[in-house]
């Protein structure tokens, strides 16, 4: 982060024509922003959304309401302009760009136009059920870290905001039990409902993710994603971590997103430092992962979908507080009295 | 409000490619909306943001950092695109209607494009200083009642979202004091610091208001108007019924703006039922009045501007809400399995 553009942005904004600060937490993405991109002036545009799309053979368990073919249906859905994500990326005008990373069964038919679709060789290689077994081997834990990074590789050097979805029936059991091994909690602190399963599917979740975690205590983060996260979770670490690297800063979505980016921290020190986080997710376990990554979210508005679609639904406040920065005239170009200059 | 209508959006929204609930308030919001414009799939826009702005004698006690002056010369800045608002109604493609229902001076210029600027001849009527007298006349009180309800009059039809907003140096001190009155509230615990008081101010305000709660003990909501608010309150709370009278749906701003809709729920009970709330200022008071509506705003970040700057902050998660309502695919239209039928 650069501290001169973050000063002259906080500069400037003492000079805009309202009271220092009124602006609230549209002031601070602005300076943040700025430090980021080393500049006074930032934007959030142009903006991208990556969204990772991965089957889980811990599905079979019985912890989520919707079966494994759900995955593929919406990634079809999201090519074809339906999904909840894919109508906010057209609302705002984002490219939607899906990587399929295991999914069961490939699309039919070629994405809509403003939407592109990629599936990567790491979609081949074999998953586990994370509650007996790895969930990748180490080599496609590697893989799936590179089909990430590679998805970020094609962005224009331009980008400069990237929101990461994620669609998996599963995910939700996966990112849990990534949680509760990052964070040291029980299960039953980091399970939620996910997609709505019922109390008796609730107490399977945990029941996995108790074993899951019992059999990799002590875990790094590495080595937690690799065993008990899934090749979506993977890619979103491998993506966000090109995408700082490529300094771009990330507008972090909800719970299994958040999971990833506490993993990337613990990985790689100072990531959080590149995050904006968008949105509080209905889901239970979001509180102690935003907790974990000193995290104060822009909206709390109950959703829990996943898909990026909390990062797409905070990316307009983005961009108010950027043209907010940079569109505002200073008293003195307004000719308006500051303070206790009558 | 047509409950058919808020039917048919609820079951729209249960077939919808996403777990049911988990668009949170984006989907209350849409089946809000759908109540109130009478059909399942509502609309935000065309949405418009009215400000109107007065002086206030009130001013000479100290109670504002800022010099009456202030008003005018912002009012100039709206004209010319450099206030907030002014920003972000460019920004989203939204006409700023200004009106002055008061000010001491009067804008130089015409405005830029996209903007409009009526002078109501109620600003030329003497306003009176709420601590010792009342801030208009019952003649003065209904004419600023008619500006407000003559701009919403001059909108299209088809517009189906009225922002509102205010500008005038001392109006959180009228505010603070029509809050007092509706709320039956101490002074301190409706006065906040505005645009950013001092101590020493804070305490003169307090007094300022306590003296007006004194002088209009058990006045009416139409009363606390006229005699402790001000033209642009009164302006605010005629346009806000107009709006409503012809079916438009108010997306309310922060304390002030949320003052003068509690006094128009009092006076014409079910108006709140209209009401969308943005945002939860970080005025102190503002909490009290939200409570009295029953309002759970969209946002919390912390601004405290004014000008209708909360509610076109909150649009862009309107303007989601009704596109993901109207152009999501359903699990049918999709072919993506709901749950339990794996």
């Amino acid at each position: 982060p650069d501290q001169t553009a973050a000063d002259r942005a906080r500069e400037r904004q003492s000079r805009l024509t309202k009271p220092p600060g009124s602006l609230g937490v549209l002031e601070e993405v602005a300076v943040k922003l700025a430090a980021l991109q080393g500049t006074p002036l930032p934007r959030s545009r142009p903006a991208a959304a990556l969204l990772f799309a991965a089957d889980h053979a811990v599905t079979r368990h019985g912890v989520s309401p919707y079966p494994s073919a759900v995955t593929a249906a919406m990634v079809e859905n999201f090519l074809r302009g339906g999904a909840a994500s894919s109508v906010l990326c057209r609302q705002l005008g984002v490219p939607l760009h899906v990587v399929d990373v295991g999914v069961l069964r490939q699309p039919a038919r070629p994405p809509d136009e403003g939407i592109s679709f990629r599936r990567d060789p790491v979609a081949d290689e074999p998953g586990g059920d994370l509650r007996v077994e790895d969930a990748m081997s180490e080599t496609t834990f590697r893989r799936a870290l590179a089909a990430g990074a590679e998805e970020v590789d094609k962005l224009p050097d331009d980008v400069r905001l990237v929101m990461l979805g994620e669609m998996g029936i599963g995910n939700t059991t996966a990112a849990a039990a990534v949680a509760a091994l990052l964070l040291g909690r029980k299960a039953e602190e980091v399970v939620g409902r996910g997609t709505g399963v019922d109390n008796a599917g609730l107490a399977r979740k945990v029941e996995v993710v108790g074993d899951a975690v019992r059999r990799l205590e002590g875990a790094g983060p590495e080595r937690a994603v690799q065993s008990a996260g899934g090749r979506d979770i993977a890619a979103l670490v491998g993506a966000a971590a090109r995408a700082i690297e490529r300094r771009k800063v990330v507008l972090v979505d909800g719970f299994i997103v958040s999971v990833a980016m506490l993993a990337l921290e613990r990985m790689a020190p100072g990531a959080r430092e590149w995050m904006l986080f968008a949105h509080r997710s209905a889901e239970a376990g979001h509180q102690h992962v935003l907790e974990a990554l000193g995290a104060r979210p822009m909206l709390d508005l109950g959703l829990r979908l996943g898909e990026g679609s909390g990062a797409l639904t905070a990316l307009p406040l983005v961009d108010a507080a950027c043209a907010l920065h940079a569109g505002m005239a200073t008293f003195e170009e307004a000719g308006v009295p500051d303070r206790g200059q009558g």
